[in-house]
């Protein structure tokens, strides 16, 4: 049984408290929240208790674990409390926005020596990983080329872009990492071009809402990644894997099973309406790998150190897109 | 806020506690199962108490509502008592597998004046809910013919066939009543095929395991049923409405979303490798209707003489099954 | 080289002229109709001439077969020329609309010894023929259940409707012929509704657009069959077969391949809008397939025989029917 | 009616002279080869003529057209031929591998006035065409991401390969010409990485057989391009085009419609074998376009001019690929 608090009581946060209180092995205790009204509401509404300071779970001997997902600039000091309390933590990725405080953080906590593990999510979709695992087995033979799809169905909130980082650092990040694990490599360089077409204002603040990345791993292996914030006809998240012996890949899905034909055409439904609804699975599924490696003290299946390397990935694409070239990806921590 | 009791405790009344305990508007107070044991050990998972006789469900003041999961000889006679209790119930089908029998007690419990409803759960699939919005709503004109599909993965124990009442009154019941729900109307004759297949041992007490029953409705509008008890290739579940301006279908629902590519062929998911992972959700919206119904004071949505006249049916084509003859359904009750 | 006369210039006629004409080992020498302008016309298109009577057809010493596409009523007569004139024949079904005059020519033909295959291009269908490949290679186990789906997208005309012997000689029969060959049985008994629901009109002459066949084979093997001669969507024709190792289906085919997606919906191609565009190639395969027969100088693909059993499915349904009974199925010849 | 000359009669040539052989306004006169034996062999076959010298083609009174069909390296000179001798010419792509040499050729076709179309073929496939028709009738608003997909079965030979210009002036040619087709714009920019997997001996004369080209369009909108010349799947050629309104796709085509369900999995039919089964459509309604247009005067649907652009963005992918830069394409001609 592991003790858990969280940080962060907003609408992902309240995701994982339901996960937290409905898993067998944890024992969710505390809920902190800069809004202390918030760390309430949700913490009754699942058996825990509200925490009126930070310091009451960091300073806390009967916590085995905490679960960040505060506000992205508050990620990196939570990381360094939790070393220094010696909690084990999960953290939202990113580490932080800025790759050098994201890696001297990395540093300080591998130097703890806590379990620690940043929440690529994704990589817990059930079909994802069914492909990752053909890949893996040798069922496509040598990856040839990756292609990854991430269009999201609405336009966020231009609050919410403004203090994301970019699309590349924001949304791209968790397929540069998937194609990271597909391939279990490295890529080695980068291209990337990016527009604001769906909100022609985020372009003032240097960010973009439909972009392409090109990847170029060690051995040869390509892979391109389409990301889209604005697709107007739902949530369409995919992958493919093509090999030297065939290809795999995790499907588009509907967000049902009823079709209408009349006359010449079959009308069905089309995709989820938001990214919830088709991703909602993994926040469970990621929750209880991590729980899984504190019982049986193995390393978290994520490491910060992979969660800084995607960045870095993240970040040589808006140099890419700054510089009109293929940018070589710096990997060093 | 609905005060229940679950009666039976197996694996549909573990699945129903669960629905229960989850439910917002529910207070699950009571368990009782014939075994003591079993009723002590889901009252514990879910924050309700064990009964150690159907007396304290039945003299019980403080309860709303009973939930019948027992074994199916026992429906009748706990629906007489909710009803002499005054309690709302929802019953498992059969009322009983004795057609007469289960007359006499829709008619006792009638009298009575209490919410009773039976659980044909299939109409609360989410796919099927919709197939029979585009029909009610007009979007395929007049019902001309149905196609329902019923096929389970593997053959269940036959101890379980043995008590069941037979392919007809056991499986194929569901999609008559999905039938008269679909199209609105009563069917005035069905004809019946049934045999042996996969167990011919199953003949020797009078069942089948595959079956196909056509249906005559009132103003022409035809059937077909085909019911499959072990299919060596998962679950397959659907439903196809054809009419005058069209056609509308529930589909075949895949356990999942990745294709492998290889050579000249495409190897994809299956169907589900069990019943119970397609129709789980039924359960939860099924009692969800019928709490919405205690809440409201409204009709419930399924009542026992919709039970009797889908029994009735399946009584006539045990009948056509027997005589080679299109049997004339009697709904008289 | 085989020498071929076509009989009969209407639509399907001229179908297989351009099949005749295009087949490397046939050499199409003349083309008769009633209406000698429709003859000569075709005739021209295909390099062929056109027939004044059908003696310089039957009369004639430089010819190795006919094809009969003449209207229902002549078919009979123009087997027996063909018998006593020693030409190979393919006829379009039926032989006759008498089952009894069927009969007869049919053993007038086996004592002339020719060569004669009645058109069941449907077996000819490439889906189809790798379905019944997959079954009689075992790769399903033994045959359980059919389901058969014959939807043409519209109405055909009153008059032929008229002359057509009805919706289970005229539509059903190709898939009990389907039935019969996939299954490598013929089926004992038959039931059928049918009703007027398109076209309430064509009741007078006591004809269906609207039913539904249930075959039992020796074995105890089912077959569902459901027959519209009117979807408002397009032609819908499938075929799934269910064994006790799993299932195969030949599928629903779309008119095309382009998909738009548009909030919560997707608009795809639907189906063929006329029966012809789906069904074409199967003309000219089974031309193919007789032409083989005759250069091979083996038994043709469909006998007579086979086309008589499948007629006297379709007699039984008509019986059952107007019965409602389970009938028998008569074959004695 | 037309009078059309053939130069080439090699595997394509064959493919060109069955269509002009079949189509009603063409009269199919003459067939040149540099092998006469070819040229003689396959003119038997359609009622052409071999001719022994081009001479016979460019020195004739009797012609209207002429379809160029021969080697890449005697089109610019069979085309500049054409000029002289006032032939209207369908030219297989490319004009001249080198684009110094294409744009002279051009200049100098245009100079002479005759109708002259670049035989890009797949515009004229009818999903790929439905699919553009979407999108200038503004089913899908604004395009903002156009993804496209070319993927070839197995590596074509050697020897072939070395003659072809490379992957990209190859092949990824006909999807730069699509891209411009189904967005209406010339793309400004390109990025493309290649890689040498399937056949690392082809990397020794500087050719890839996978690649990804990105585009950047003038108003901002990108494209993705991947092809594969090896996939050992079958052969994967698909079009998504996303806009502000929603999305269209010409989707995977399957070879053909039979599944085999059994246990946990669905085998169904993969693609298509090999290449020509895809696009062999295309060829006969590619030339039919061309004759349409001498038949009517009209400026013919793809100019020179259109096929020089297409090879302009390929030659700046070869620089991409060697600078590691996005490059500008230059379209001065």
């Amino acid at each position: 049984m592991q003790k858990f608090a969280l940080i962060g009581a907003g609408f992902i946060g309240s995701v994982h408290a339901h996960n937290l209180a409905s898993h067998p092995d944890v024992d969710f205790k505390l809920v902190y929240d800069i809004d202390l009204q918030r760390a309430t509401t949700l913490a009754a509404q699942h058996g825990a208790t509200a925490a009126a300071s930070l310091d009451q779970i960091f300073e806390n001997n009967d916590l085995d674990a905490v679960f960040i997902a505060s506000s992205t600039d508050s990620h990196a000091q939570n990381l360094r409390h939790a070393a220094d309390a010696g909690l084990a933590a999960l953290v939202e990725k990113p580490i932080d926005l800025d790759l050098e405080t994201a890696k001297s953080t990395v540093a300080y906590v591998e130097r703890a020596g806590i379990k620690a593990m940043v929440n690529f999510n994704r990589r817990f979709d059930r079909a994802h990983a069914e492909l990752k695992e053909l890949v893996h087995t040798g069922q496509i033979g040598d990856v040839a080329l990756l292609q990854l799809t991430s269009r999201g169905p609405a336009l966020p909130p231009v609050d919410y872009l403004k203090s994301s980082g970019g699309q590349f650092r924001d949304q791209a990040v968790h397929f540069y990492d998937l194609a990271r694990w597909i391939t279990g490599q490295d890529p080695v360089k980068i291209h990337a071009y990016g527009s604001a077409l769906a909100a022609p204002e985020i372009a003032e603040f240097g960010d973009v809402d439909t972009s392409i990345s090109s990847l170029l791993f060690p051995d040869g292996a390509l892979a391109q990644i389409d990301c889209v914030r604005h697709t107007n006809y739902g949530y369409d998240e995919r992958i493919e894997a093509l090999g030297s012996e065939g290809m795999a890949e995790s499907e588009r899905q509907r967000s049902g099973h009823v079709t209408l034909l009349q006359g010449q055409q079959a009308q069905s439904h089309g995709l989820h309406g938001n990214w919830f609804d088709r991703v909602q699975p993994t926040y469970a599924a990621s929750l209880g790998a991590f729980v899984q490696s504190l019982e049986d003290d193995r390393e978290v299946p994520i490491t910060l150190r992979e969660g800084l390397k995607s960045q870095a990935i993240a970040q040589a694409a808006v140099r890419s897109a700054a510089s009109g070239r293929s940018e070589t990806i710096d990997y060093s921590l």
